[in-house]
């Protein structure tokens, strides 16, 4: 049995005690999370979001990509959320390596260099202020005066504010 | 009380009792889940996935789009994940627009058409078997052999099974 097996199996119990088949698909709350993709934070636990109340964005680093800016774009625009949260967090991979370093060890191996940039950071709460620039500064989102970052301490599960709009 | 401030009390609970600090950054189930930013979505309770479990890539749509290659790189090559499942749902909003709809749209708001595809489809299932193409065939993920996709169907709460590697 693989962990997707099981995985599947998890979901039969879900499916068994399902009630919430009725929501709309607007988020409730009109927010969107931008989180990072990390195994120990999970968004909806740690800010008490229920099923259909807000859009969860994650990549790696819960970094303003384009594609974040992209499901910004989309959830604004189309299904109406009004505020941002980011949350990155303590002990984070992104902090572990460098993007020469990764492509470096890539194209060692593959003999082929990405053409994207792996966003690594070395400091997390820095890099909150980073991914909230990207955010006001992007000509496509149209709401951002409610866009607050925090980052999130996975040893105590506390989250600590670091920029507000 | 804006809605983050709401998000924020809701943490001081989550904080006052949380008992899982000291998990370790690789995921414990070595899966990593891509899946729609959804509001109805909840991917940690719809695969029963606890904290620690797995990394949780989320974009509008479920997408691989390069920013969740990045993110699938590295999950695999610097934190151990060996599994992929990809996660699209029925009654997505990305069903509900095309990309040259949009971007028109939004060059007639704001004078400025982004350069970026917005990866708008028109059927969940044909697009979750393009998104598991792009991650087998991109060269920098490693491990594409345990690579499933799935449709959540957000009216009863189950998956789909719709491709596998």
């Amino acid at each position: 049995m693989t962990v997707t097996d099981e995985l599947i199996a998890a979901n039969t119990r879900y499916r068994d005690s399902f009630t919430k088949g009725d929501l709309p698909l607007p988020p409730a709350r009109q927010v969107a999370v931008l989180a990072c993709m990390d195994a120990r934070l999970d968004p909806a636990q740690v800010l008490g979001l229920a099923e259909g109340d807000a859009h969860v964005i994650r990549n790696a680093g819960g970094v303003a990509s384009d594609d974040a800016i992209r499901s910004l774009t989309i959830s604004q625009r189309l299904l109406g959320t009004r505020s941002i949260v980011v949350v990155h967090h303590t002990d984070c991979g992104m902090e572990t390596f460098s993007d020469d370093q990764l492509k470096a060890s890539i194209v060692a191996e593959t003999g082929q260099r990405p053409a994207f940039a792996f966003e690594a950071f070395p400091d997390a709460r820095a890099d909150v202020v980073q991914t909230i620039r990207r955010i006001q500064t992007s000509p496509f989102i149209p709401h951002t005066d409610d866009v607050r970052g925090f980052v999130y301490d996975v040893r105590t599960g506390s989250l600590e504010e670091v920029f507000a709009s």
